[in-house]
């Protein structure tokens, strides 16, 4: 686990790290460079998000860490994730019943580095995302967490159902956070548990919201549908502070 | 109060809107155009951050309410603020005790339109913010409130002290959220309250911290500082529903 940038340099290993699915912060380039490979990085940088900066030939030559960086300098963001297992050991050496936040497909890079920092914040042993489609661990999400992510282990699976299966044999209780359940203060959220938040748009989806134990609502007394997904994860990790501190 | 787009059209009525300070969303310039006046608007776009569309002649042609447009038409987003007095006008109808947020300075307008947003969902009766530094309504913040613009009331006030020392005098308490406070949960949050949250950077600033009569901690277990400012907003204002709920 952690969280380390390290910089990659050489157009056809800059434009292997983007197609390899590498998550690319920044990439250096050498101002009025505009040959194919470059116009290939520059459109790789786009589709991406990666930040483009035009920079002098002496800059390079100072951040190059072989000498041969051919006009192009990459930062890219390296993330190691953690196994479920680990999360659960981390539990366990904690002595606290387990607290495991699931996201099921948060979209915003920015939601979910907020998700990561409330759940550490909050004293949760770890996180877990689904490896398809949802957005992974960019540097967007490292930046958002605070510092977080070099602290709470977080771990990519294939099926979110199947994991809550397997964690529920464990002695796991889920509750998923939707509009048409029980008042979250009515609940008794002190025991092994994990938090199921849904995506910004559709919230949980239908198959992962059928594997939860409880669906908990926060009351809401406004006109409009929901809260922001960072805000409302962070309200019911939070009560599960309460009620775990109050025995 | 209440949000609302329109349009404005010509180079020195767009010009003039950037520069009265208007929350300019949008600007449609005609492709091509390079003149000077069309130059000053995309140097104002770019420094308010408004989106510049280049578009042709027959689509300006359309959109445009008086065909008068000189090559350029911009989306204005007009919130009309309301007064502290209907905030307080807002609460004594709603027959609850005063719940009002206070924000001390928050500079990113996705924080402010997620905390406008949590604020209304927890059964706020008012927003205030400052009128100098701190973000204001822009069309950002409009639509990260996810339409809760449009139901709660907003005022811009000058100095943040004053307008604590004038609710107080109307019964207000008022609690401050920062990390060297009491533990939310132990504190009395029933009675009117109003709750001030501090800037994502520096949080609460002396001043007005010295005027509240609380300072409220959420208890934080993890091995950074703190939580998101809306996070941190929204965790508070819940905590006040749930012990209100509880009576």
């Amino acid at each position: 686990m952690g969280y380390n940038e390290s910089l990659v340099e050489g157009r056809n290993v800059v434009i292997e790290a983007f197609r390899s699915g590498k998550s690319v912060d920044k990439v250096y380039v050498l101002d009025g460079c505009q040959d194919g490979p470059i116009l290939t990085i520059k459109r790789e940088a786009k589709k991406t998000g990666a930040l483009i900066k035009y920079v002098d030939k002496s800059l390079l030559d100072n951040m190059s860490p072989t000498g041969k960086h051919q006009g192009v300098i990459a930062v890219t963001a390296a993330y190691e994730y953690a196994d479920v297992s680990e999360i659960m050991d981390k539990a366990r050496e904690s002595g606290e019943p387990p607290f495991i936040v699931i996201l099921d497909n948060i979209e915003d890079p920015h939601n979910l580095g907020a998700i990561i920092r409330s759940a550490h914040q909050a004293g949760a042993h770890g996180v877990i995302i689904p490896k398809n489609r949802a957005v992974g661990l960019t540097a967007t999400v490292a930046r958002t967490s605070a510092g977080a992510l070099n602290y709470i282990p977080v771990a990519k699976v294939t099926n979110i159902s199947k994991t809550i299966e397997d964690l529920k044999k464990e002695g796991l209780w889920f509750v998923c956070a939707d509009m048409d359940g029980k008042i979250m203060y009515d609940l008794d959220l002190k025991g092994p548990i994990g938090v199921v938040i849904g995506s910004e748009g559709e919230g949980v989806s239908r198959l992962v919201k059928e594997k939860c134990d409880f669906v908990a609502s926060i009351p809401m007394k406004g006109q409009i549908d929901s809260l922001n997904a960072s805000v409302a994860a962070g309200i019911l990790c939070f009560e599960i502070v309460r009620q775990r501190l109050k025995g």
